[in-house]
This record gives C-alpha cells, sequence and structure tokens, in this order.
C-alpha cells in the first residue's frame, strides 16, 4: 500500500503517465477511477475496491495468465453464441473501460446496460452519456422494468428487454450477491475479478481472473479472430474451458507469485 | 474485491456496522476513510490505498500474527527508550486512528507530526484540528521550518523541533521515498505497512505488518505495560527482535493463509 504513493497525484490527464512506468497500468488504472469519482461515474468505494483489486494485480504479476487467456477465449465464444449478450456497466467498469466495452459490444453484438450498486438516477446517467461519449449508440438500464428475483428492489433494478432477457451476461466487478442472482436466473455468467476466492468468480461459468483493463480489449481480440468461426469450433472453445482449473491455477499464481 | 460491495455504502455512523459482522474491522476501517475523504483529511488516494491494504490484511487472516505482536512489542520499547520521539501522522492515519495515536503518544510521552504527501494548508490544518478534537495538546507539522535531505521540496517539509530532531519515529502508511530518505538521516524507524514487500517495511528498523487499526492500540498496549520497565528490559525486547525474521514470517502467512 505503500509504494503506491511515490508517484504524484497531481496528473491532470492520463498522457502525463510515463507507458515504460514500471507500474503503468496500475497508474494508469488508478487515475482513470479517480477521474471517475470527481466525474459522479464512481462511487467513491469503487476507489477502494479498486485498491484491494491492485492488490491481487500485484500479486498475480501484473499480466494476462494463460488460464484468465483461455478464459477471455471461451467468453468470446460464448458472446458470439449467444442469443441476447449483454454486457453489464457499473461506476468502475465505465471510468475503467468505458471504450473498450464499447468495442467488446460491437465485435459480439452485445447489448450495454448500467448497473449500479448504489443507484442513483444522477449516475446512471451520468455513466450512460459517458459511454454514448465513447461511441455507444444505445445504453440500457434506464428502464429498469424489470426486477432480478432474490435481490432488494433497487439493487434488482434491471431492462427487461436487456439483462432480464439476456442468455450471456458479461459482469465485470460485479458483487457475490448479484452475481448469485444472476446465476439462479440460469444465465450464462461470464465474471471478471481479480480475487479468485470471492464468490462472484465462484459461480460464474467462464471466472476470469484479470486486470479488467487487460481482459476486455483481450476478449475483444478473440471475439474478432472468431468471427468467421462456425458454431461447432465455439462449442468446442466452451468444452475445453474448464472453471475450476482456472480458479484454482490463478490462486496458484497468486501464492507462488508473491 | 467484489464481496466488498455487499454491504451497503449508506452508513452513516460507524456505530451502525454490527460488531459481530464477520468483516466488522474492514467495514470500520473503509467507513472512516471514507469519512476522512469527505471531510478534507484524506487524499482520494488514500481510499485507494486503503483498498489494497485491505486486501493484505484479507490475506493475513486480518488478525495479528505473532511477529507483528512481537514488532509492536519493539517499537513500545523504541519509543519508551527514545529521547526525541515523534508520531508521524498522514491523511489515512488521521482518519482511522487518531485517538489512538493521541492515547499512544501519551503513553509514550511522543510528539504528533503532521506529515502529507499530498500537502495543502487545508488538509494540514483540518488534521491537526482533527487530531485536537481526539483530545491532542499540542500537533507539529504546521511550522515545516526544516527539510529531509533527498526528497522534494514540499515532502521534505518537517519541523525543525519535530520529525528533523527526532531520534524515533513511528511512521505508519507511509511511502517508501520518505521512509528511505528517514533511513538515511539515521533515525531509529518504526513502520506500519500489509505489505511486507514494499520498500518501507522493509528499509525499518521494526517494520510492523498489521492493519493500523490493531497495530496502534497494541503498542499502546505494550507500552503501559513496559511503563515501569528499566533500560536493560527495554533493551533486551529490542536486540531479541528480529527484523528479518518478522518480514520473512509476514511473507509466509500472506501465502500460506491464502
Amino acid at each position: 500500500m505503500t509504494d503506491y504513493d511515490t508517484v504524484s497525484a497531481d496528473v491532470e490527464h492520463e498522457e502525463e503517465i510515463p507507458e515504460d512506468h514500471p507500474r503503468y497500468q496500475d497508474l494508469l488504472t488508478r487515475h482513470r477511477i479517480e477521474t471517475g469519482v470527481e466525474k459522479g461515474i464512481t462511487h467513491l468505494q469503487g476507489m477502494h475496491a479498486e485498491g484491494r483489486g491492485s492488490a491481487f494485480d500485484y500479486l498475480l504479476g501484473e499480466e494476462t495468465i494463460p488460464s484468465a487467456d483461455a478464459a477471455e477465449r471461451a467468453a468470446a465464444a460464448h458472446l458470439l453464441l449467444a442469443d441476447r449478450p449483454v454486457l453489464s456497466i457499473n461506476g468502475n467498469v465505465a471510468a475503467l473501460v468505458p471504450g473498450e466495452m464499447v468495442e467488446l459490444a460491437a465485435a459480439t453484438g452485445a447489448d450495454l446496460e448500467v448497473n449500479l450498486f448504489n443507484r442513483t438516477p444522477e449516475r446512471i446517467e451520468a455513466i450512460a452519456e459517458h459511454l454514448r461519449e465513447h461511441g455507444a449508440a444505445t445504453v440500457k438500464g434506464l428502464e429498469a422494468d424489470a426486477r432480478i428475483p432474490n435481490l432488494d428492489h433497487q439493487r434488482g433494478k434491471v431492462d427487461e428487454d436487456g439483462i432480464y432477457a439476456a442468455d450471456v451476461v458479461l459482469v465485470p466487478l460485479e458483487d457475490g450477491d448479484r452475481a448469485e442472482a444472476l446465476d439462479e436466473m440460469g444465465k450464462t455468467e461470464i465474471v471478471i475479478d481479480l480475487n479468485p476466492l470471492s464468490r462472484s468468480p465462484r459461480v460464474a461459468d467462464v471466472p476470469i481472473v484479470d486486470n479488467i483493463i487487460r481482459a476486455v480489449p483481450n476478449i475483444t481480440e478473440h471475439a474478432r479472430d472468431l468471427a468467421d468461426a462456425d458454431e461447432d469450433e465455439l462449442r468446442g472453445i466452451i468444452d475445453d474451458f474448464d472453471q475450476e482449473r482456472a480458479l484454482e491455477e490463478a490462486e496458484v499464481r497468486i501464492r507462488n507469485g508473491f
């Protein structure tokens, strides 16, 4: 938690962070979240959650490990095969990878839906606007005309023609309760989370233990690579992916990498 | 980073967090830092640093391990033996343990000095006032009439009759550059930090790998216990403490505890 503070907090624009800095990704991530808080996109507690994630990323070696790459390829296959894929966006996701999520949506034909733990009309609108500025044509989550069962009223709000009806949902940086509730609805769930022991990746069909900044562009790359693949090939990729083994490999890496 | 979000962010007062909650300390810590940010005491990046620390604390098992307790007893002995002990306070320390630092200062005859990475007159004054509200009679760091060598101008600012002249300094949650610069000044340095691999605890004479919320009251308890000890006993405690072994034991615990 200390070496963190050795780079000035006074960077105004992310271009000022030197790309060859040994902690470039880390500083970039922190800067984007901080900007998100200032813009009203990210809840203050998102800064805390991001700090927590950054410690796990540090232990992982701040790179996409092979099992995470395999999970990202399986995620791309799921999204391409889906009838109604949806990418769920919260305050941290919007702050960290707005343009990258728009690109992934385009590469897979998925919808973008804003879904917040601390839901206020102002934050919902700020995030939707932020996504539009990054190229999103349509942003769901503003109607909120359906409910995820077994979650309290505010947190269960979703769009009926969005997450409610989706068959495959990407839920990055999601809390355990919502991840479980979506799982119970029978959805194919793809979770991005840096702690392999937390509940969200453990209920996911595809747990991606990786930094979202690396994971999302890599899923997009796999999706583009698989754009012409037939259904059999996509199903083969999905069948080859072993959820338990991916979690185990991440745990071993965190232990030994330290 | 996810299960974190499953407790409402809307707690107004820390008394609302149930003491029997399995993540009580964690929620309390996060709440205090959040309040610190809102009061202008803690920099926004302090929330991130705290999140990072919380991941290491989670891996440690959120308890004071035996080697940390030994470090805390050695820290108490150092502070009691010192001619001019000073406790350094930054924005996170002020938010997390203001009253606990005032008590430790009283139990060891140490001075309190505000020292900030992102120094502004407003934050310095807000923190000094916050410490006074928690019982501090005198708060140093406002004069800033001396400089720590080998640090840039703003960050090196200290009081000449405070940290500059101190023989023993407690620097909790301190960045690596400042910890190294204080070490080079020949001070006996006590560092509290949850990452045993970061630079600050590695340059410290007494590295305490523990959550500051547990560490500070425990140093105070040891100091009270040792109030009547003679110099030989205190020196014996200091000599028995093995800095390298304490760091190793924390590292092993983080690996195996995970």
